[in-house]
């Protein structure tokens, strides 16, 4: 029997409605609560203040564009079974549960080599039991084993509704008001054929200016370079701190940090369904800060000026270049530090970071954006958009990063 | 000595402060209240309902970041002088003094040949005679005649406060939001170099998102095919009306009207700052509107079934396509409309028109937007933009448009 | 069969579906295009420039709410018939269709003593023999015939969905934010017990925030002093331009409001459902303004004074008091106006005006807000709320205005 | 020297710039970077998702909101020295500096009935040290010993801009849009008069919507049921943690944490300045998540099962009444704990609490608004407004809650 029926307060969508108890239900366990405890844009907020807003917002929102964009595939007479609806539903509910905090550090650090959506099919597949093979169809919508493949495109393709929320979403806590994106519009331009996505022409300035804001949203906000200087340093704290553990001395850290510390885990640890998998739900952001905070004043000079920095905002410089810089300048500041801090050398490349950053926004390959022309024909965005230069857009682009310890 | 401070309640940049006597004096004269009887989108109202904003509202808003702009440069340390400041305010209030109602349209039907900057320019010369030389700055600013080159940038120019306010005000207005650009980002990055204007680096992204804005902009909005398909039949009515007086048939309109309809008018006319002029500032959308519907009774086929097209939304069908259609296609609706109306084959092309719309977003020639690299170097967007196709968006667009009356 | 679906970009509401034919035949019908060339506001367009919405776009924002309404109705096991959803769509779309052009002044002027809803009512009829009956029971609703009476409540009532619209969109307009209402909240709230609305107790303080806000858009838009002043001028100018007409003077006009000057109209005049009618449908803002304009080189020096003051914002000056200021006062300012006009006592009357305005915000002895209490006791919100004065909101509030000419 | 222009870009109100070096010395300064790990809300975003902005956003907010009101009094020729606007900024920007971790849930557990304004004084003269004496004008006006009283009344009193930011803010990150109030009116309506802030009376009723606001946001979130239950629940689990701590327990916990689980703080502990002090500010919401999510695990029946229903999100059944609920139904419940979970009657204390929350919105005593009215007479709002029960308002509402642990 359905409950009463619950409505979540959003400030980007307005009011959105829980569709049903078997969603609310997925909503209410403790793999999607933890989504509360994680930021959705990790440390972006020492660059934007309103950036708050948690994972667990933002697969809310997803959800709700997801029930959007499917009550308009009905409209369009395209068949949408109520198995198909719930799947569809929980795996955009789910597809960020294997998410750790501040994820892309944390995959540079604790758990090299293990990606998040591996975490969230192991995840998927352990709520699978726990609630009866009842989200079949939603795991294979998410490993696009499912044979009407829009619904796969749906929760993660160039045109999903993850970005179409989380574009929003950012722009709206960001304050940076051009990134946002007409996503009603794009969902009323949506249409399936041969159980593809298709954009009905008209919204053709739609999906160019939806790509040109998720361009603007990389630069101006995601690889920020204030935010990336964060990222280096909390990279480098949590290696520093793991060399320490595994050297055996004592650090304070939760248990489930203590786990990641001292072990190297890789995806076959996840695999087992043993400790790695139970000790990462317990992980979220506060784990990480409040170790941060202790180790402040911890007797290891790398672990404390690190952790310092980041506490009270005392960041690493960061100079950005088209090119890699030369490695005599990273030596340079070595040195540097080995005087003033008395360090080892090996001690003193904690405090500078070289790194790349690729990106590129649209990609062919993995999948493609098709838009209908009134005859039938369809055409991807690269050859139907006279404006974009798409290929511009697929290839990498390239940024070198060097960041340092301040003086 | 200064009145009371005056301050203008704008739902899309909050409260806004007239900065002092001059301005608001300017904003009190006929010329700028007039204003306030023009939409800034014209027959736009058709699609969005919401779109019924003045070009009052638009001139003032313009202003206001006028004086954002200033100020930021004058933080910057470019010396602006209090003669410079107000004459530049006065010369975007006063920019668009020169529109008539409907301006596209009237510039195709009664003010043939005669671009409303001219009359703009015209108007300017007469408010300054009256208060004797003051607006003569702004008169240099306006007609790029200023040494200091970019305060006329400013009011005209690829990155002008006329833009950035009409593309954010359409915005918000039509309800089309992803047309919102980050006007207030805009400004912060401006910089002048060589008394031109240039943009810091770190705003490209910005310039970019503001160019695909304004794309977006024109294709979904101000090109929208059923708004050009109304001011097809505006044209055509007004065409018609002018044939009928002028054959010595007696037309209800107000006297501003009737004068346009009956005269031939050229730029000459208008010089002469006799009648035509006179006429001209009387004239706003009300003469229009007020005209067809009570020539929706007229017995002049022609003239009633397009006015009361105009009045009740029977719009035009309108066709787009890349190509021109072939001639026998306009013949075969001609003959249509003489068979059903007994019309001549004269009369009957009022009810089919073609037309071509050609648009090139961004002109290098006309002026360009100019970036500033840190070391000083300057490049045009094009060259700057790895991204932008801008070949493509100088190139002309080309659109054909049948439009003819439906069934 | 049912068209291609019909949708509307709103800027407040977001897009709004047409829900069905019948629904998109009433909105193409000229009664109800003819309000698109009506503005909600009036003349506070003079003191909030963007204030330029019509009440088609009121009409439509107010029939989406209805549509919002009654679907959370039946999601809360209210019946609710297809004839009845119909009837209420049609009820909201068409309640306002009576207005004419500054419908306040108007009834003070032209139409003296014949209430808009009165002339809605007539034409609703109209309508209703032009489809055969269909809106028979729209009709029914908009008279409070209907026996579930909560329809009629929607239409007209304490919390109708046309106060839920006009706050909301006025709010937005004007850009007074405070004066936003949380419509969605409010309809959340919204359940039927014996026939009748009632509003869900944790939905009260939403209701005494939308009573306040009423009040708060009441003082400072609709009765905002300076909108008044326009008003009363806009008043003594049609009165005066209707005792030429009387007197034989020819002065321009379009034929319908040459209609309104020359003849005495009463309730009878449009129940005959003859001239007066068809003319008043004929009637919009654009006849007003394109007459003042004329006007203003009148050789009448009131009909010429007041014109010129209307279209160049030279309104009189007014000023408000709890009191009733004394005759004297008017006398003299009548004085004055001889003197300088060279008038006579009656023609300088059309240069003073005092004026008493009245509000009282809610009226229980009308309608009544009722409170449903968890153990199922309604109590109406003047016994429910601790917090509201409702004795003093239904209290009428007397203010009075006196506005002459300014030097 | 002035550095390079600080700008943070602020959801809410744009673009903020911070005025001067001093100004963002404070911002930096580890006292204030804490607060970005402080929630303005605490356990609201359990009700409203977006509700995750911190306290230091909400000080940056009300900062500019006090530049924007020093501003304004100059203008209307209040003489403000740059040493009281630096004063009045700094009072601003730290008056929150005090709060902890759920400040309200703390002062009823760890630091009891030592108030956040307490440690706010403390930690503002500690910072006064550190400055050497650029504090002193800011502390006086905090401490209301300034003798221009108006500007501590603009950091603290019935108008502050406090309250000014934080309803707008919580309304923007809630999604509650009907709570937002119209700050920039208010602000424009202020001026002093005999050294106190008066309003002038065309503000009046951007004053009772303010008033009014504020009272819907009290109900509707700030003592939103499900919040207090969260609030009750915390409460518990940290007392409980006490108890186990000072019985000898060990409990994983942050060394601040520990400190404050062990002992019994009180406003003399933190005024000796020693360890209390450093302790509280290595405080924050982190803390007390990491600790709560390790106290799921332990082995205390009590402790696990509180700090997982928090964790989790199994909150306490709340009842909300207006009367005292008999004493038996508390024993009742205890009853029941003790044999479903094997408990002392002590421990089964925990799982059920009874509260009382009185709120009185407006307290004359302690403060008024000022109507300045034209004629320079001077009324306290409660006899201004005719329409605000003042009385009312000023009366303490006293709601009852009973909470429990949920079967």
């Amino acid at each position: 029997m359905q409950q009463k029926r619950k409505i979540i307060n959003d400030p980007v969508f307005g009011f959105i409605n829980i569709p049903n108890d078997f969603v609310y239900g997925l909503m209410c366990h403790p793999f999607v609560q933890r989504l509360n405890r994680i930021r959705q844009l990790g440390l972006a907020a020492f660059v934007y203040p309103g950036a708050q807003h948690t994972r667990f917002h933002h697969s809310i929102g997803a959800m709700y564009l997801m029930d959007e964009a499917l009550r308009h595939l009905r409209e369009k007479n395209q068949e949408i079974t109520p198995d198909e609806y719930n799947g569809a539903l929980a795996a955009i509910l789910l597809h960020d549960v294997g998410h750790g905090p501040f994820s892309h550090v944390l995959e540079h650090s604790l758990v090299k080599n293990v990606r998040h959506e591996e975490i969230s099919l192991l995840l998927m597949r352990q709520l699978d039991a726990e609630c009866k093979g009842k989200l079949q169809t939603a795991i294979d919508i998410f490993t696009d084993r499912y044979h009407k493949r829009f619904l796969h495109q749906l929760v993660s393709g160039q045109l999903d509704v993850d970005r179409l929320d989380y574009l929003r979403r950012d722009s709206f806590f960001t304050g940076v008001s051009e990134g946002n994106i007409g996503s009603a519009r794009i969902i009323k331009m949506l249409d399936v054929r041969n159980d593809r996505l298709v954009v009905e022409l008209k919204g053709i300035y739609s999906i160019e200016n939806f790509l040109m804001s998720r361009r603007l949203m990389y630069w101006q906000v995601y690889l920020h370079k204030t935010a990336i200087a964060a990222e280096i340093m909390l990279t480098n704290v949590l290696q520093r701190a793991k060399e320490l553990v595994q050297n055996g001395e004592n650090l304070f850290a939760s248990p489930a940090l203590s786990y990641f510390l001292s072990k190297d885990t890789d995806l076959g640890s996840f695999e087992a369904e043993g400790e790695a998998l139970d000790y990462f739900v317990q992980l979220d952001d506060n784990d990480i800060w409040t170790a941060l905070k202790v180790w402040v004043s911890h007797s290891d000079k790398v672990l404390s000026v690190l952790s310092n920095g980041i506490v009270n905002r005392k960041l690493f410089k960061i100079e950005v270049t088209p090119e890699k810089q030369p490695e005599e300048k990273t030596r340079m500041f070595i040195d540097k530090f080995k005087r003033e801090y008395g360090l080892s050398t090996h001690e003193s490349t904690y405090f500078v970071s070289s790194d790349i950053v690729t990106t590129n926004m649209y990609s062919e390959e993995d999948d493609s954006i098709d838009i209908l022309y009134k005859d039938g024909t369809i055409k991807d965005i690269s050859t139907a958009s006279d404006m974009l230069n798409i290929e511009l857009l697929s290839k990498k682009v390239e940024k070198y990063y060097l960041a340092y310890l301040r003086d």
